[in-house]
């Protein structure tokens, strides 16, 4: 990973995982761009009002203590309130079981120090959280990418992996709600399956919820922690997609020996979380419904996926399919081979609509013929005229000579 | 580093680098216990009004943007201001140098992540900020630990102990101004001898500079990078120190092809800083003056430096020496050979008083006669009163027969 000195001192030419996504981001900040690229929450829905009296109250209530060194385990009475809640949703947790995390995204990082050795690998979906891949790459795992279906990841082809691996994965991590990049939610059955997997070959189960709350359709599913011989499972929270990503605030639910570790890896990551935003966010929690909250955001979301998947429906090519996700805020769709979607990205940005190749999600580089499409963040005209544009592109795609044949 | 899963279910028994800290921190909450154990700023110095309304201001002004997700170097504003700062401060730095870190603990964590590779070295002083040690722990280098005298680090030193290094050290790391621990500030001529050797074997020279502004006496000598030679020197700065450590905002200056590479590392760490904490604290420094505030800071620190200096040499031990430092937070007191600070703690947290060991400090566990002392946290009259009580802990310690042979 590390590169010398004098390579460091000279512009760089390589490319990096993730940049593609970033140079993506640079485009579609062009108000004359339609983006469904982002992962970004609609921001006419954060409870901006409310959380500015919870800073304001903090100030008035907490002051000098609100803005000093904290803990690295995270403020106390904040572990205890997500303990509670962890307990509604039928996943035991102690407020010692309880770190809170500079958003779901640290968790990740600490995860990969304290559980991929050198040399270690980990078992991933294919496709799987960009964010995650470049998380654990810095320790050069093998990554195991294991298919997935519309019932999730494919317990077989997860079980043949490990028969085949020379090492045994030092985790195995899962979006199994409402899946960032492909919008699946795994099955009941295939999460038992997967669990029971887990703990006969002694392998930490690691379920990242960053959308589970943001439910359009159907039942939901228990978390692997909720389950019976899922009492060791980690589990990853965060508010930045029920209240507000910038504060930067998540947590991890995992074993005490587990915590210890992660503390450990905290302090030297950055020592504790924004003391001021864990405490306005617990605030926020104590006086205002969250669950009203949540429900708004359904609403207005819902409403964005079903523009979204009746536009593809209506306008997409009939060889293409997409996933019909339940909830969260993305859909996948997938080209007859052949397509290359990062060609079809460059003639998108042209039509004014973009989109994540969906290569970017592959740990080993397949997917060139998938995309992600983000439906939170625009009106839902804007996701049909998209929609519409981006058909057109990639109907022109399809009708190349390369892919007549 | 890591450990199996079944290992980690276990209740762990091994003591790791900083939980001696940690655990002391636990008994200074107490609220008779005078502790000069933290390194902790004066709460009631925050200015915590001026925040307040920044923080308000910022939800009036910006409203959602400042809770939606940001780009990962920072908001743009703040790295601008930063560059003209650096900039009047002899530094060249354009915004694009300029990365905003989750504190600068996360600088070093990046910067680990960044340039040491497997099996590699890095440069430190002995003693040196145990934070770092810890963040550089987990790629597992060889600690070349250079010793310092009441100038810094002994140049000739290191420049032997690259001599004898078998691989060249992916970094040096200095905390060249009122260092933590030692008070100690590196002189001009030691900083450009030490320059000059790193350019000679291209080592890239990391100076973490979060107390440079708190200077009670002397003149201000310049960092690295803003001497000849040294337009490629690192830089990390902090409002931990002169704002409030809670927000957890500072920012690393460094060549533009590092700062790319420390920008993916931080996508992977989490995401990018607290977007509201980032606008909250660059509208303070637009309504407020940053300097009074310092002027503030170094008025009352000041005159604890003083009554701890002047009770140390009241009351401490003779044959004890400390240092004087002109600045920052800490003093460092070596015991004769053969004292051991651990059990002095268990006897003086007895006494109701609490310092840091030094050893936490080496990298390689030297140190056991030697303890930190932090004056900024306590009032004068406190500070009197446990140097009085720690004194004659130390003085029964250097009583024991052992240290009469």
């Amino acid at each position: 990973m590390p590169l010398s000195w004098e390579t460091l001192l000279q512009p760089s030419e390589g490319r990096v995982r993730g940049s593609a996504i970033r140079d993506l981001l640079a485009v579609t900040a062009q108000p004359d761009v339609i983006s469904f690229a982002g992962g970004l929450p609609a921001p006419e829905l954060f409870p901006v009002d409310a959380l500015r009296a919870s800073f304001d109250a903090v100030f008035r209530d907490e002051g000098a203590s609100a803005l000093q060194y904290g803990p690295t385990e995270g403020h106390a009475p904040l572990r205890a309130y997500l303990a509670a809640q962890m307990a509604a949703r039928g996943m035991h947790a102690d407020p010692e079981n309880i770190l809170i995390t500079t958003g779901s995204q640290q968790a990740l990082d600490l995860l990969g120090k304290v559980l991929i050795p050198r040399d270690g690998a980990v078992l991933v979906e294919a496709p799987s959280y960009v964010g995650a891949l470049q998380a654990f790459t810095i320790h050069e795992p093998t990554f195991l990418a294991v298919p997935m279906d519309d019932q999730g990841m494919l317990v077989d082809d997860a079980a043949a992996a490990l028969a085949a691996a020379r090492t045994l994965p030092a985790l195995l991590y899962t979006v199994a709600t409402f899946q960032n990049p492909s919008g699946v939610t795994m099955s009941l059955d295939r999460r038992r399956a997967l669990l029971a997997l887990c703990n006969t070959h002694g392998i930490p189960l690691v379920e990242d919820n960053p959308y589970g709350d943001l439910r359009y359709a159907g039942e939901a599913v228990p978390s692997f922690r909720a389950l019976q011989g899922g009492e060791d499972a980690v589990y990853l929270g965060t508010f930045s997609k029920t209240l507000a990503p910038g504060l930067r605030v998540g947590w991890v639910v995992a074993p005490r020996p587990l915590i210890d570790r992660l503390v450990m890896a905290k302090q030297g990551a950055d020592l504790h979380t924004d003391s001021l935003a864990q405490r306005a966010i617990l605030h926020y929690l104590q006086h205002n419904d969250l669950d009203a909250q949540i429900e708004r955001l359904r609403r207005v979301y819902g409403e964005r996926r079903d523009a979204m998947l009746a536009a593809l429906a209506r306008s997409f090519p009939a060889e293409a399919r997409f996933t019909h996700p339940e909830g969260g805020l993305f859909t996948w769709a997938t080209l007859p081979e052949g397509c290359d979607c990062r060609a079809i990205l460059r003639d998108a940005v042209q039509a004014r609509v973009a989109f994540v190749p969906g290569d970017a999600f592959f740990a080993d580089g397949r997917g060139a013929n998938t995309l992600r499409l983000n439906f939170s963040h625009a009106h839902p005209d804007r996701i049909e005229e998209g929609i519409r544009r981006l058909s057109t592109v990639v109907a022109a795609h399809m009708r190349q000579p390369a892919l007549q044949r």
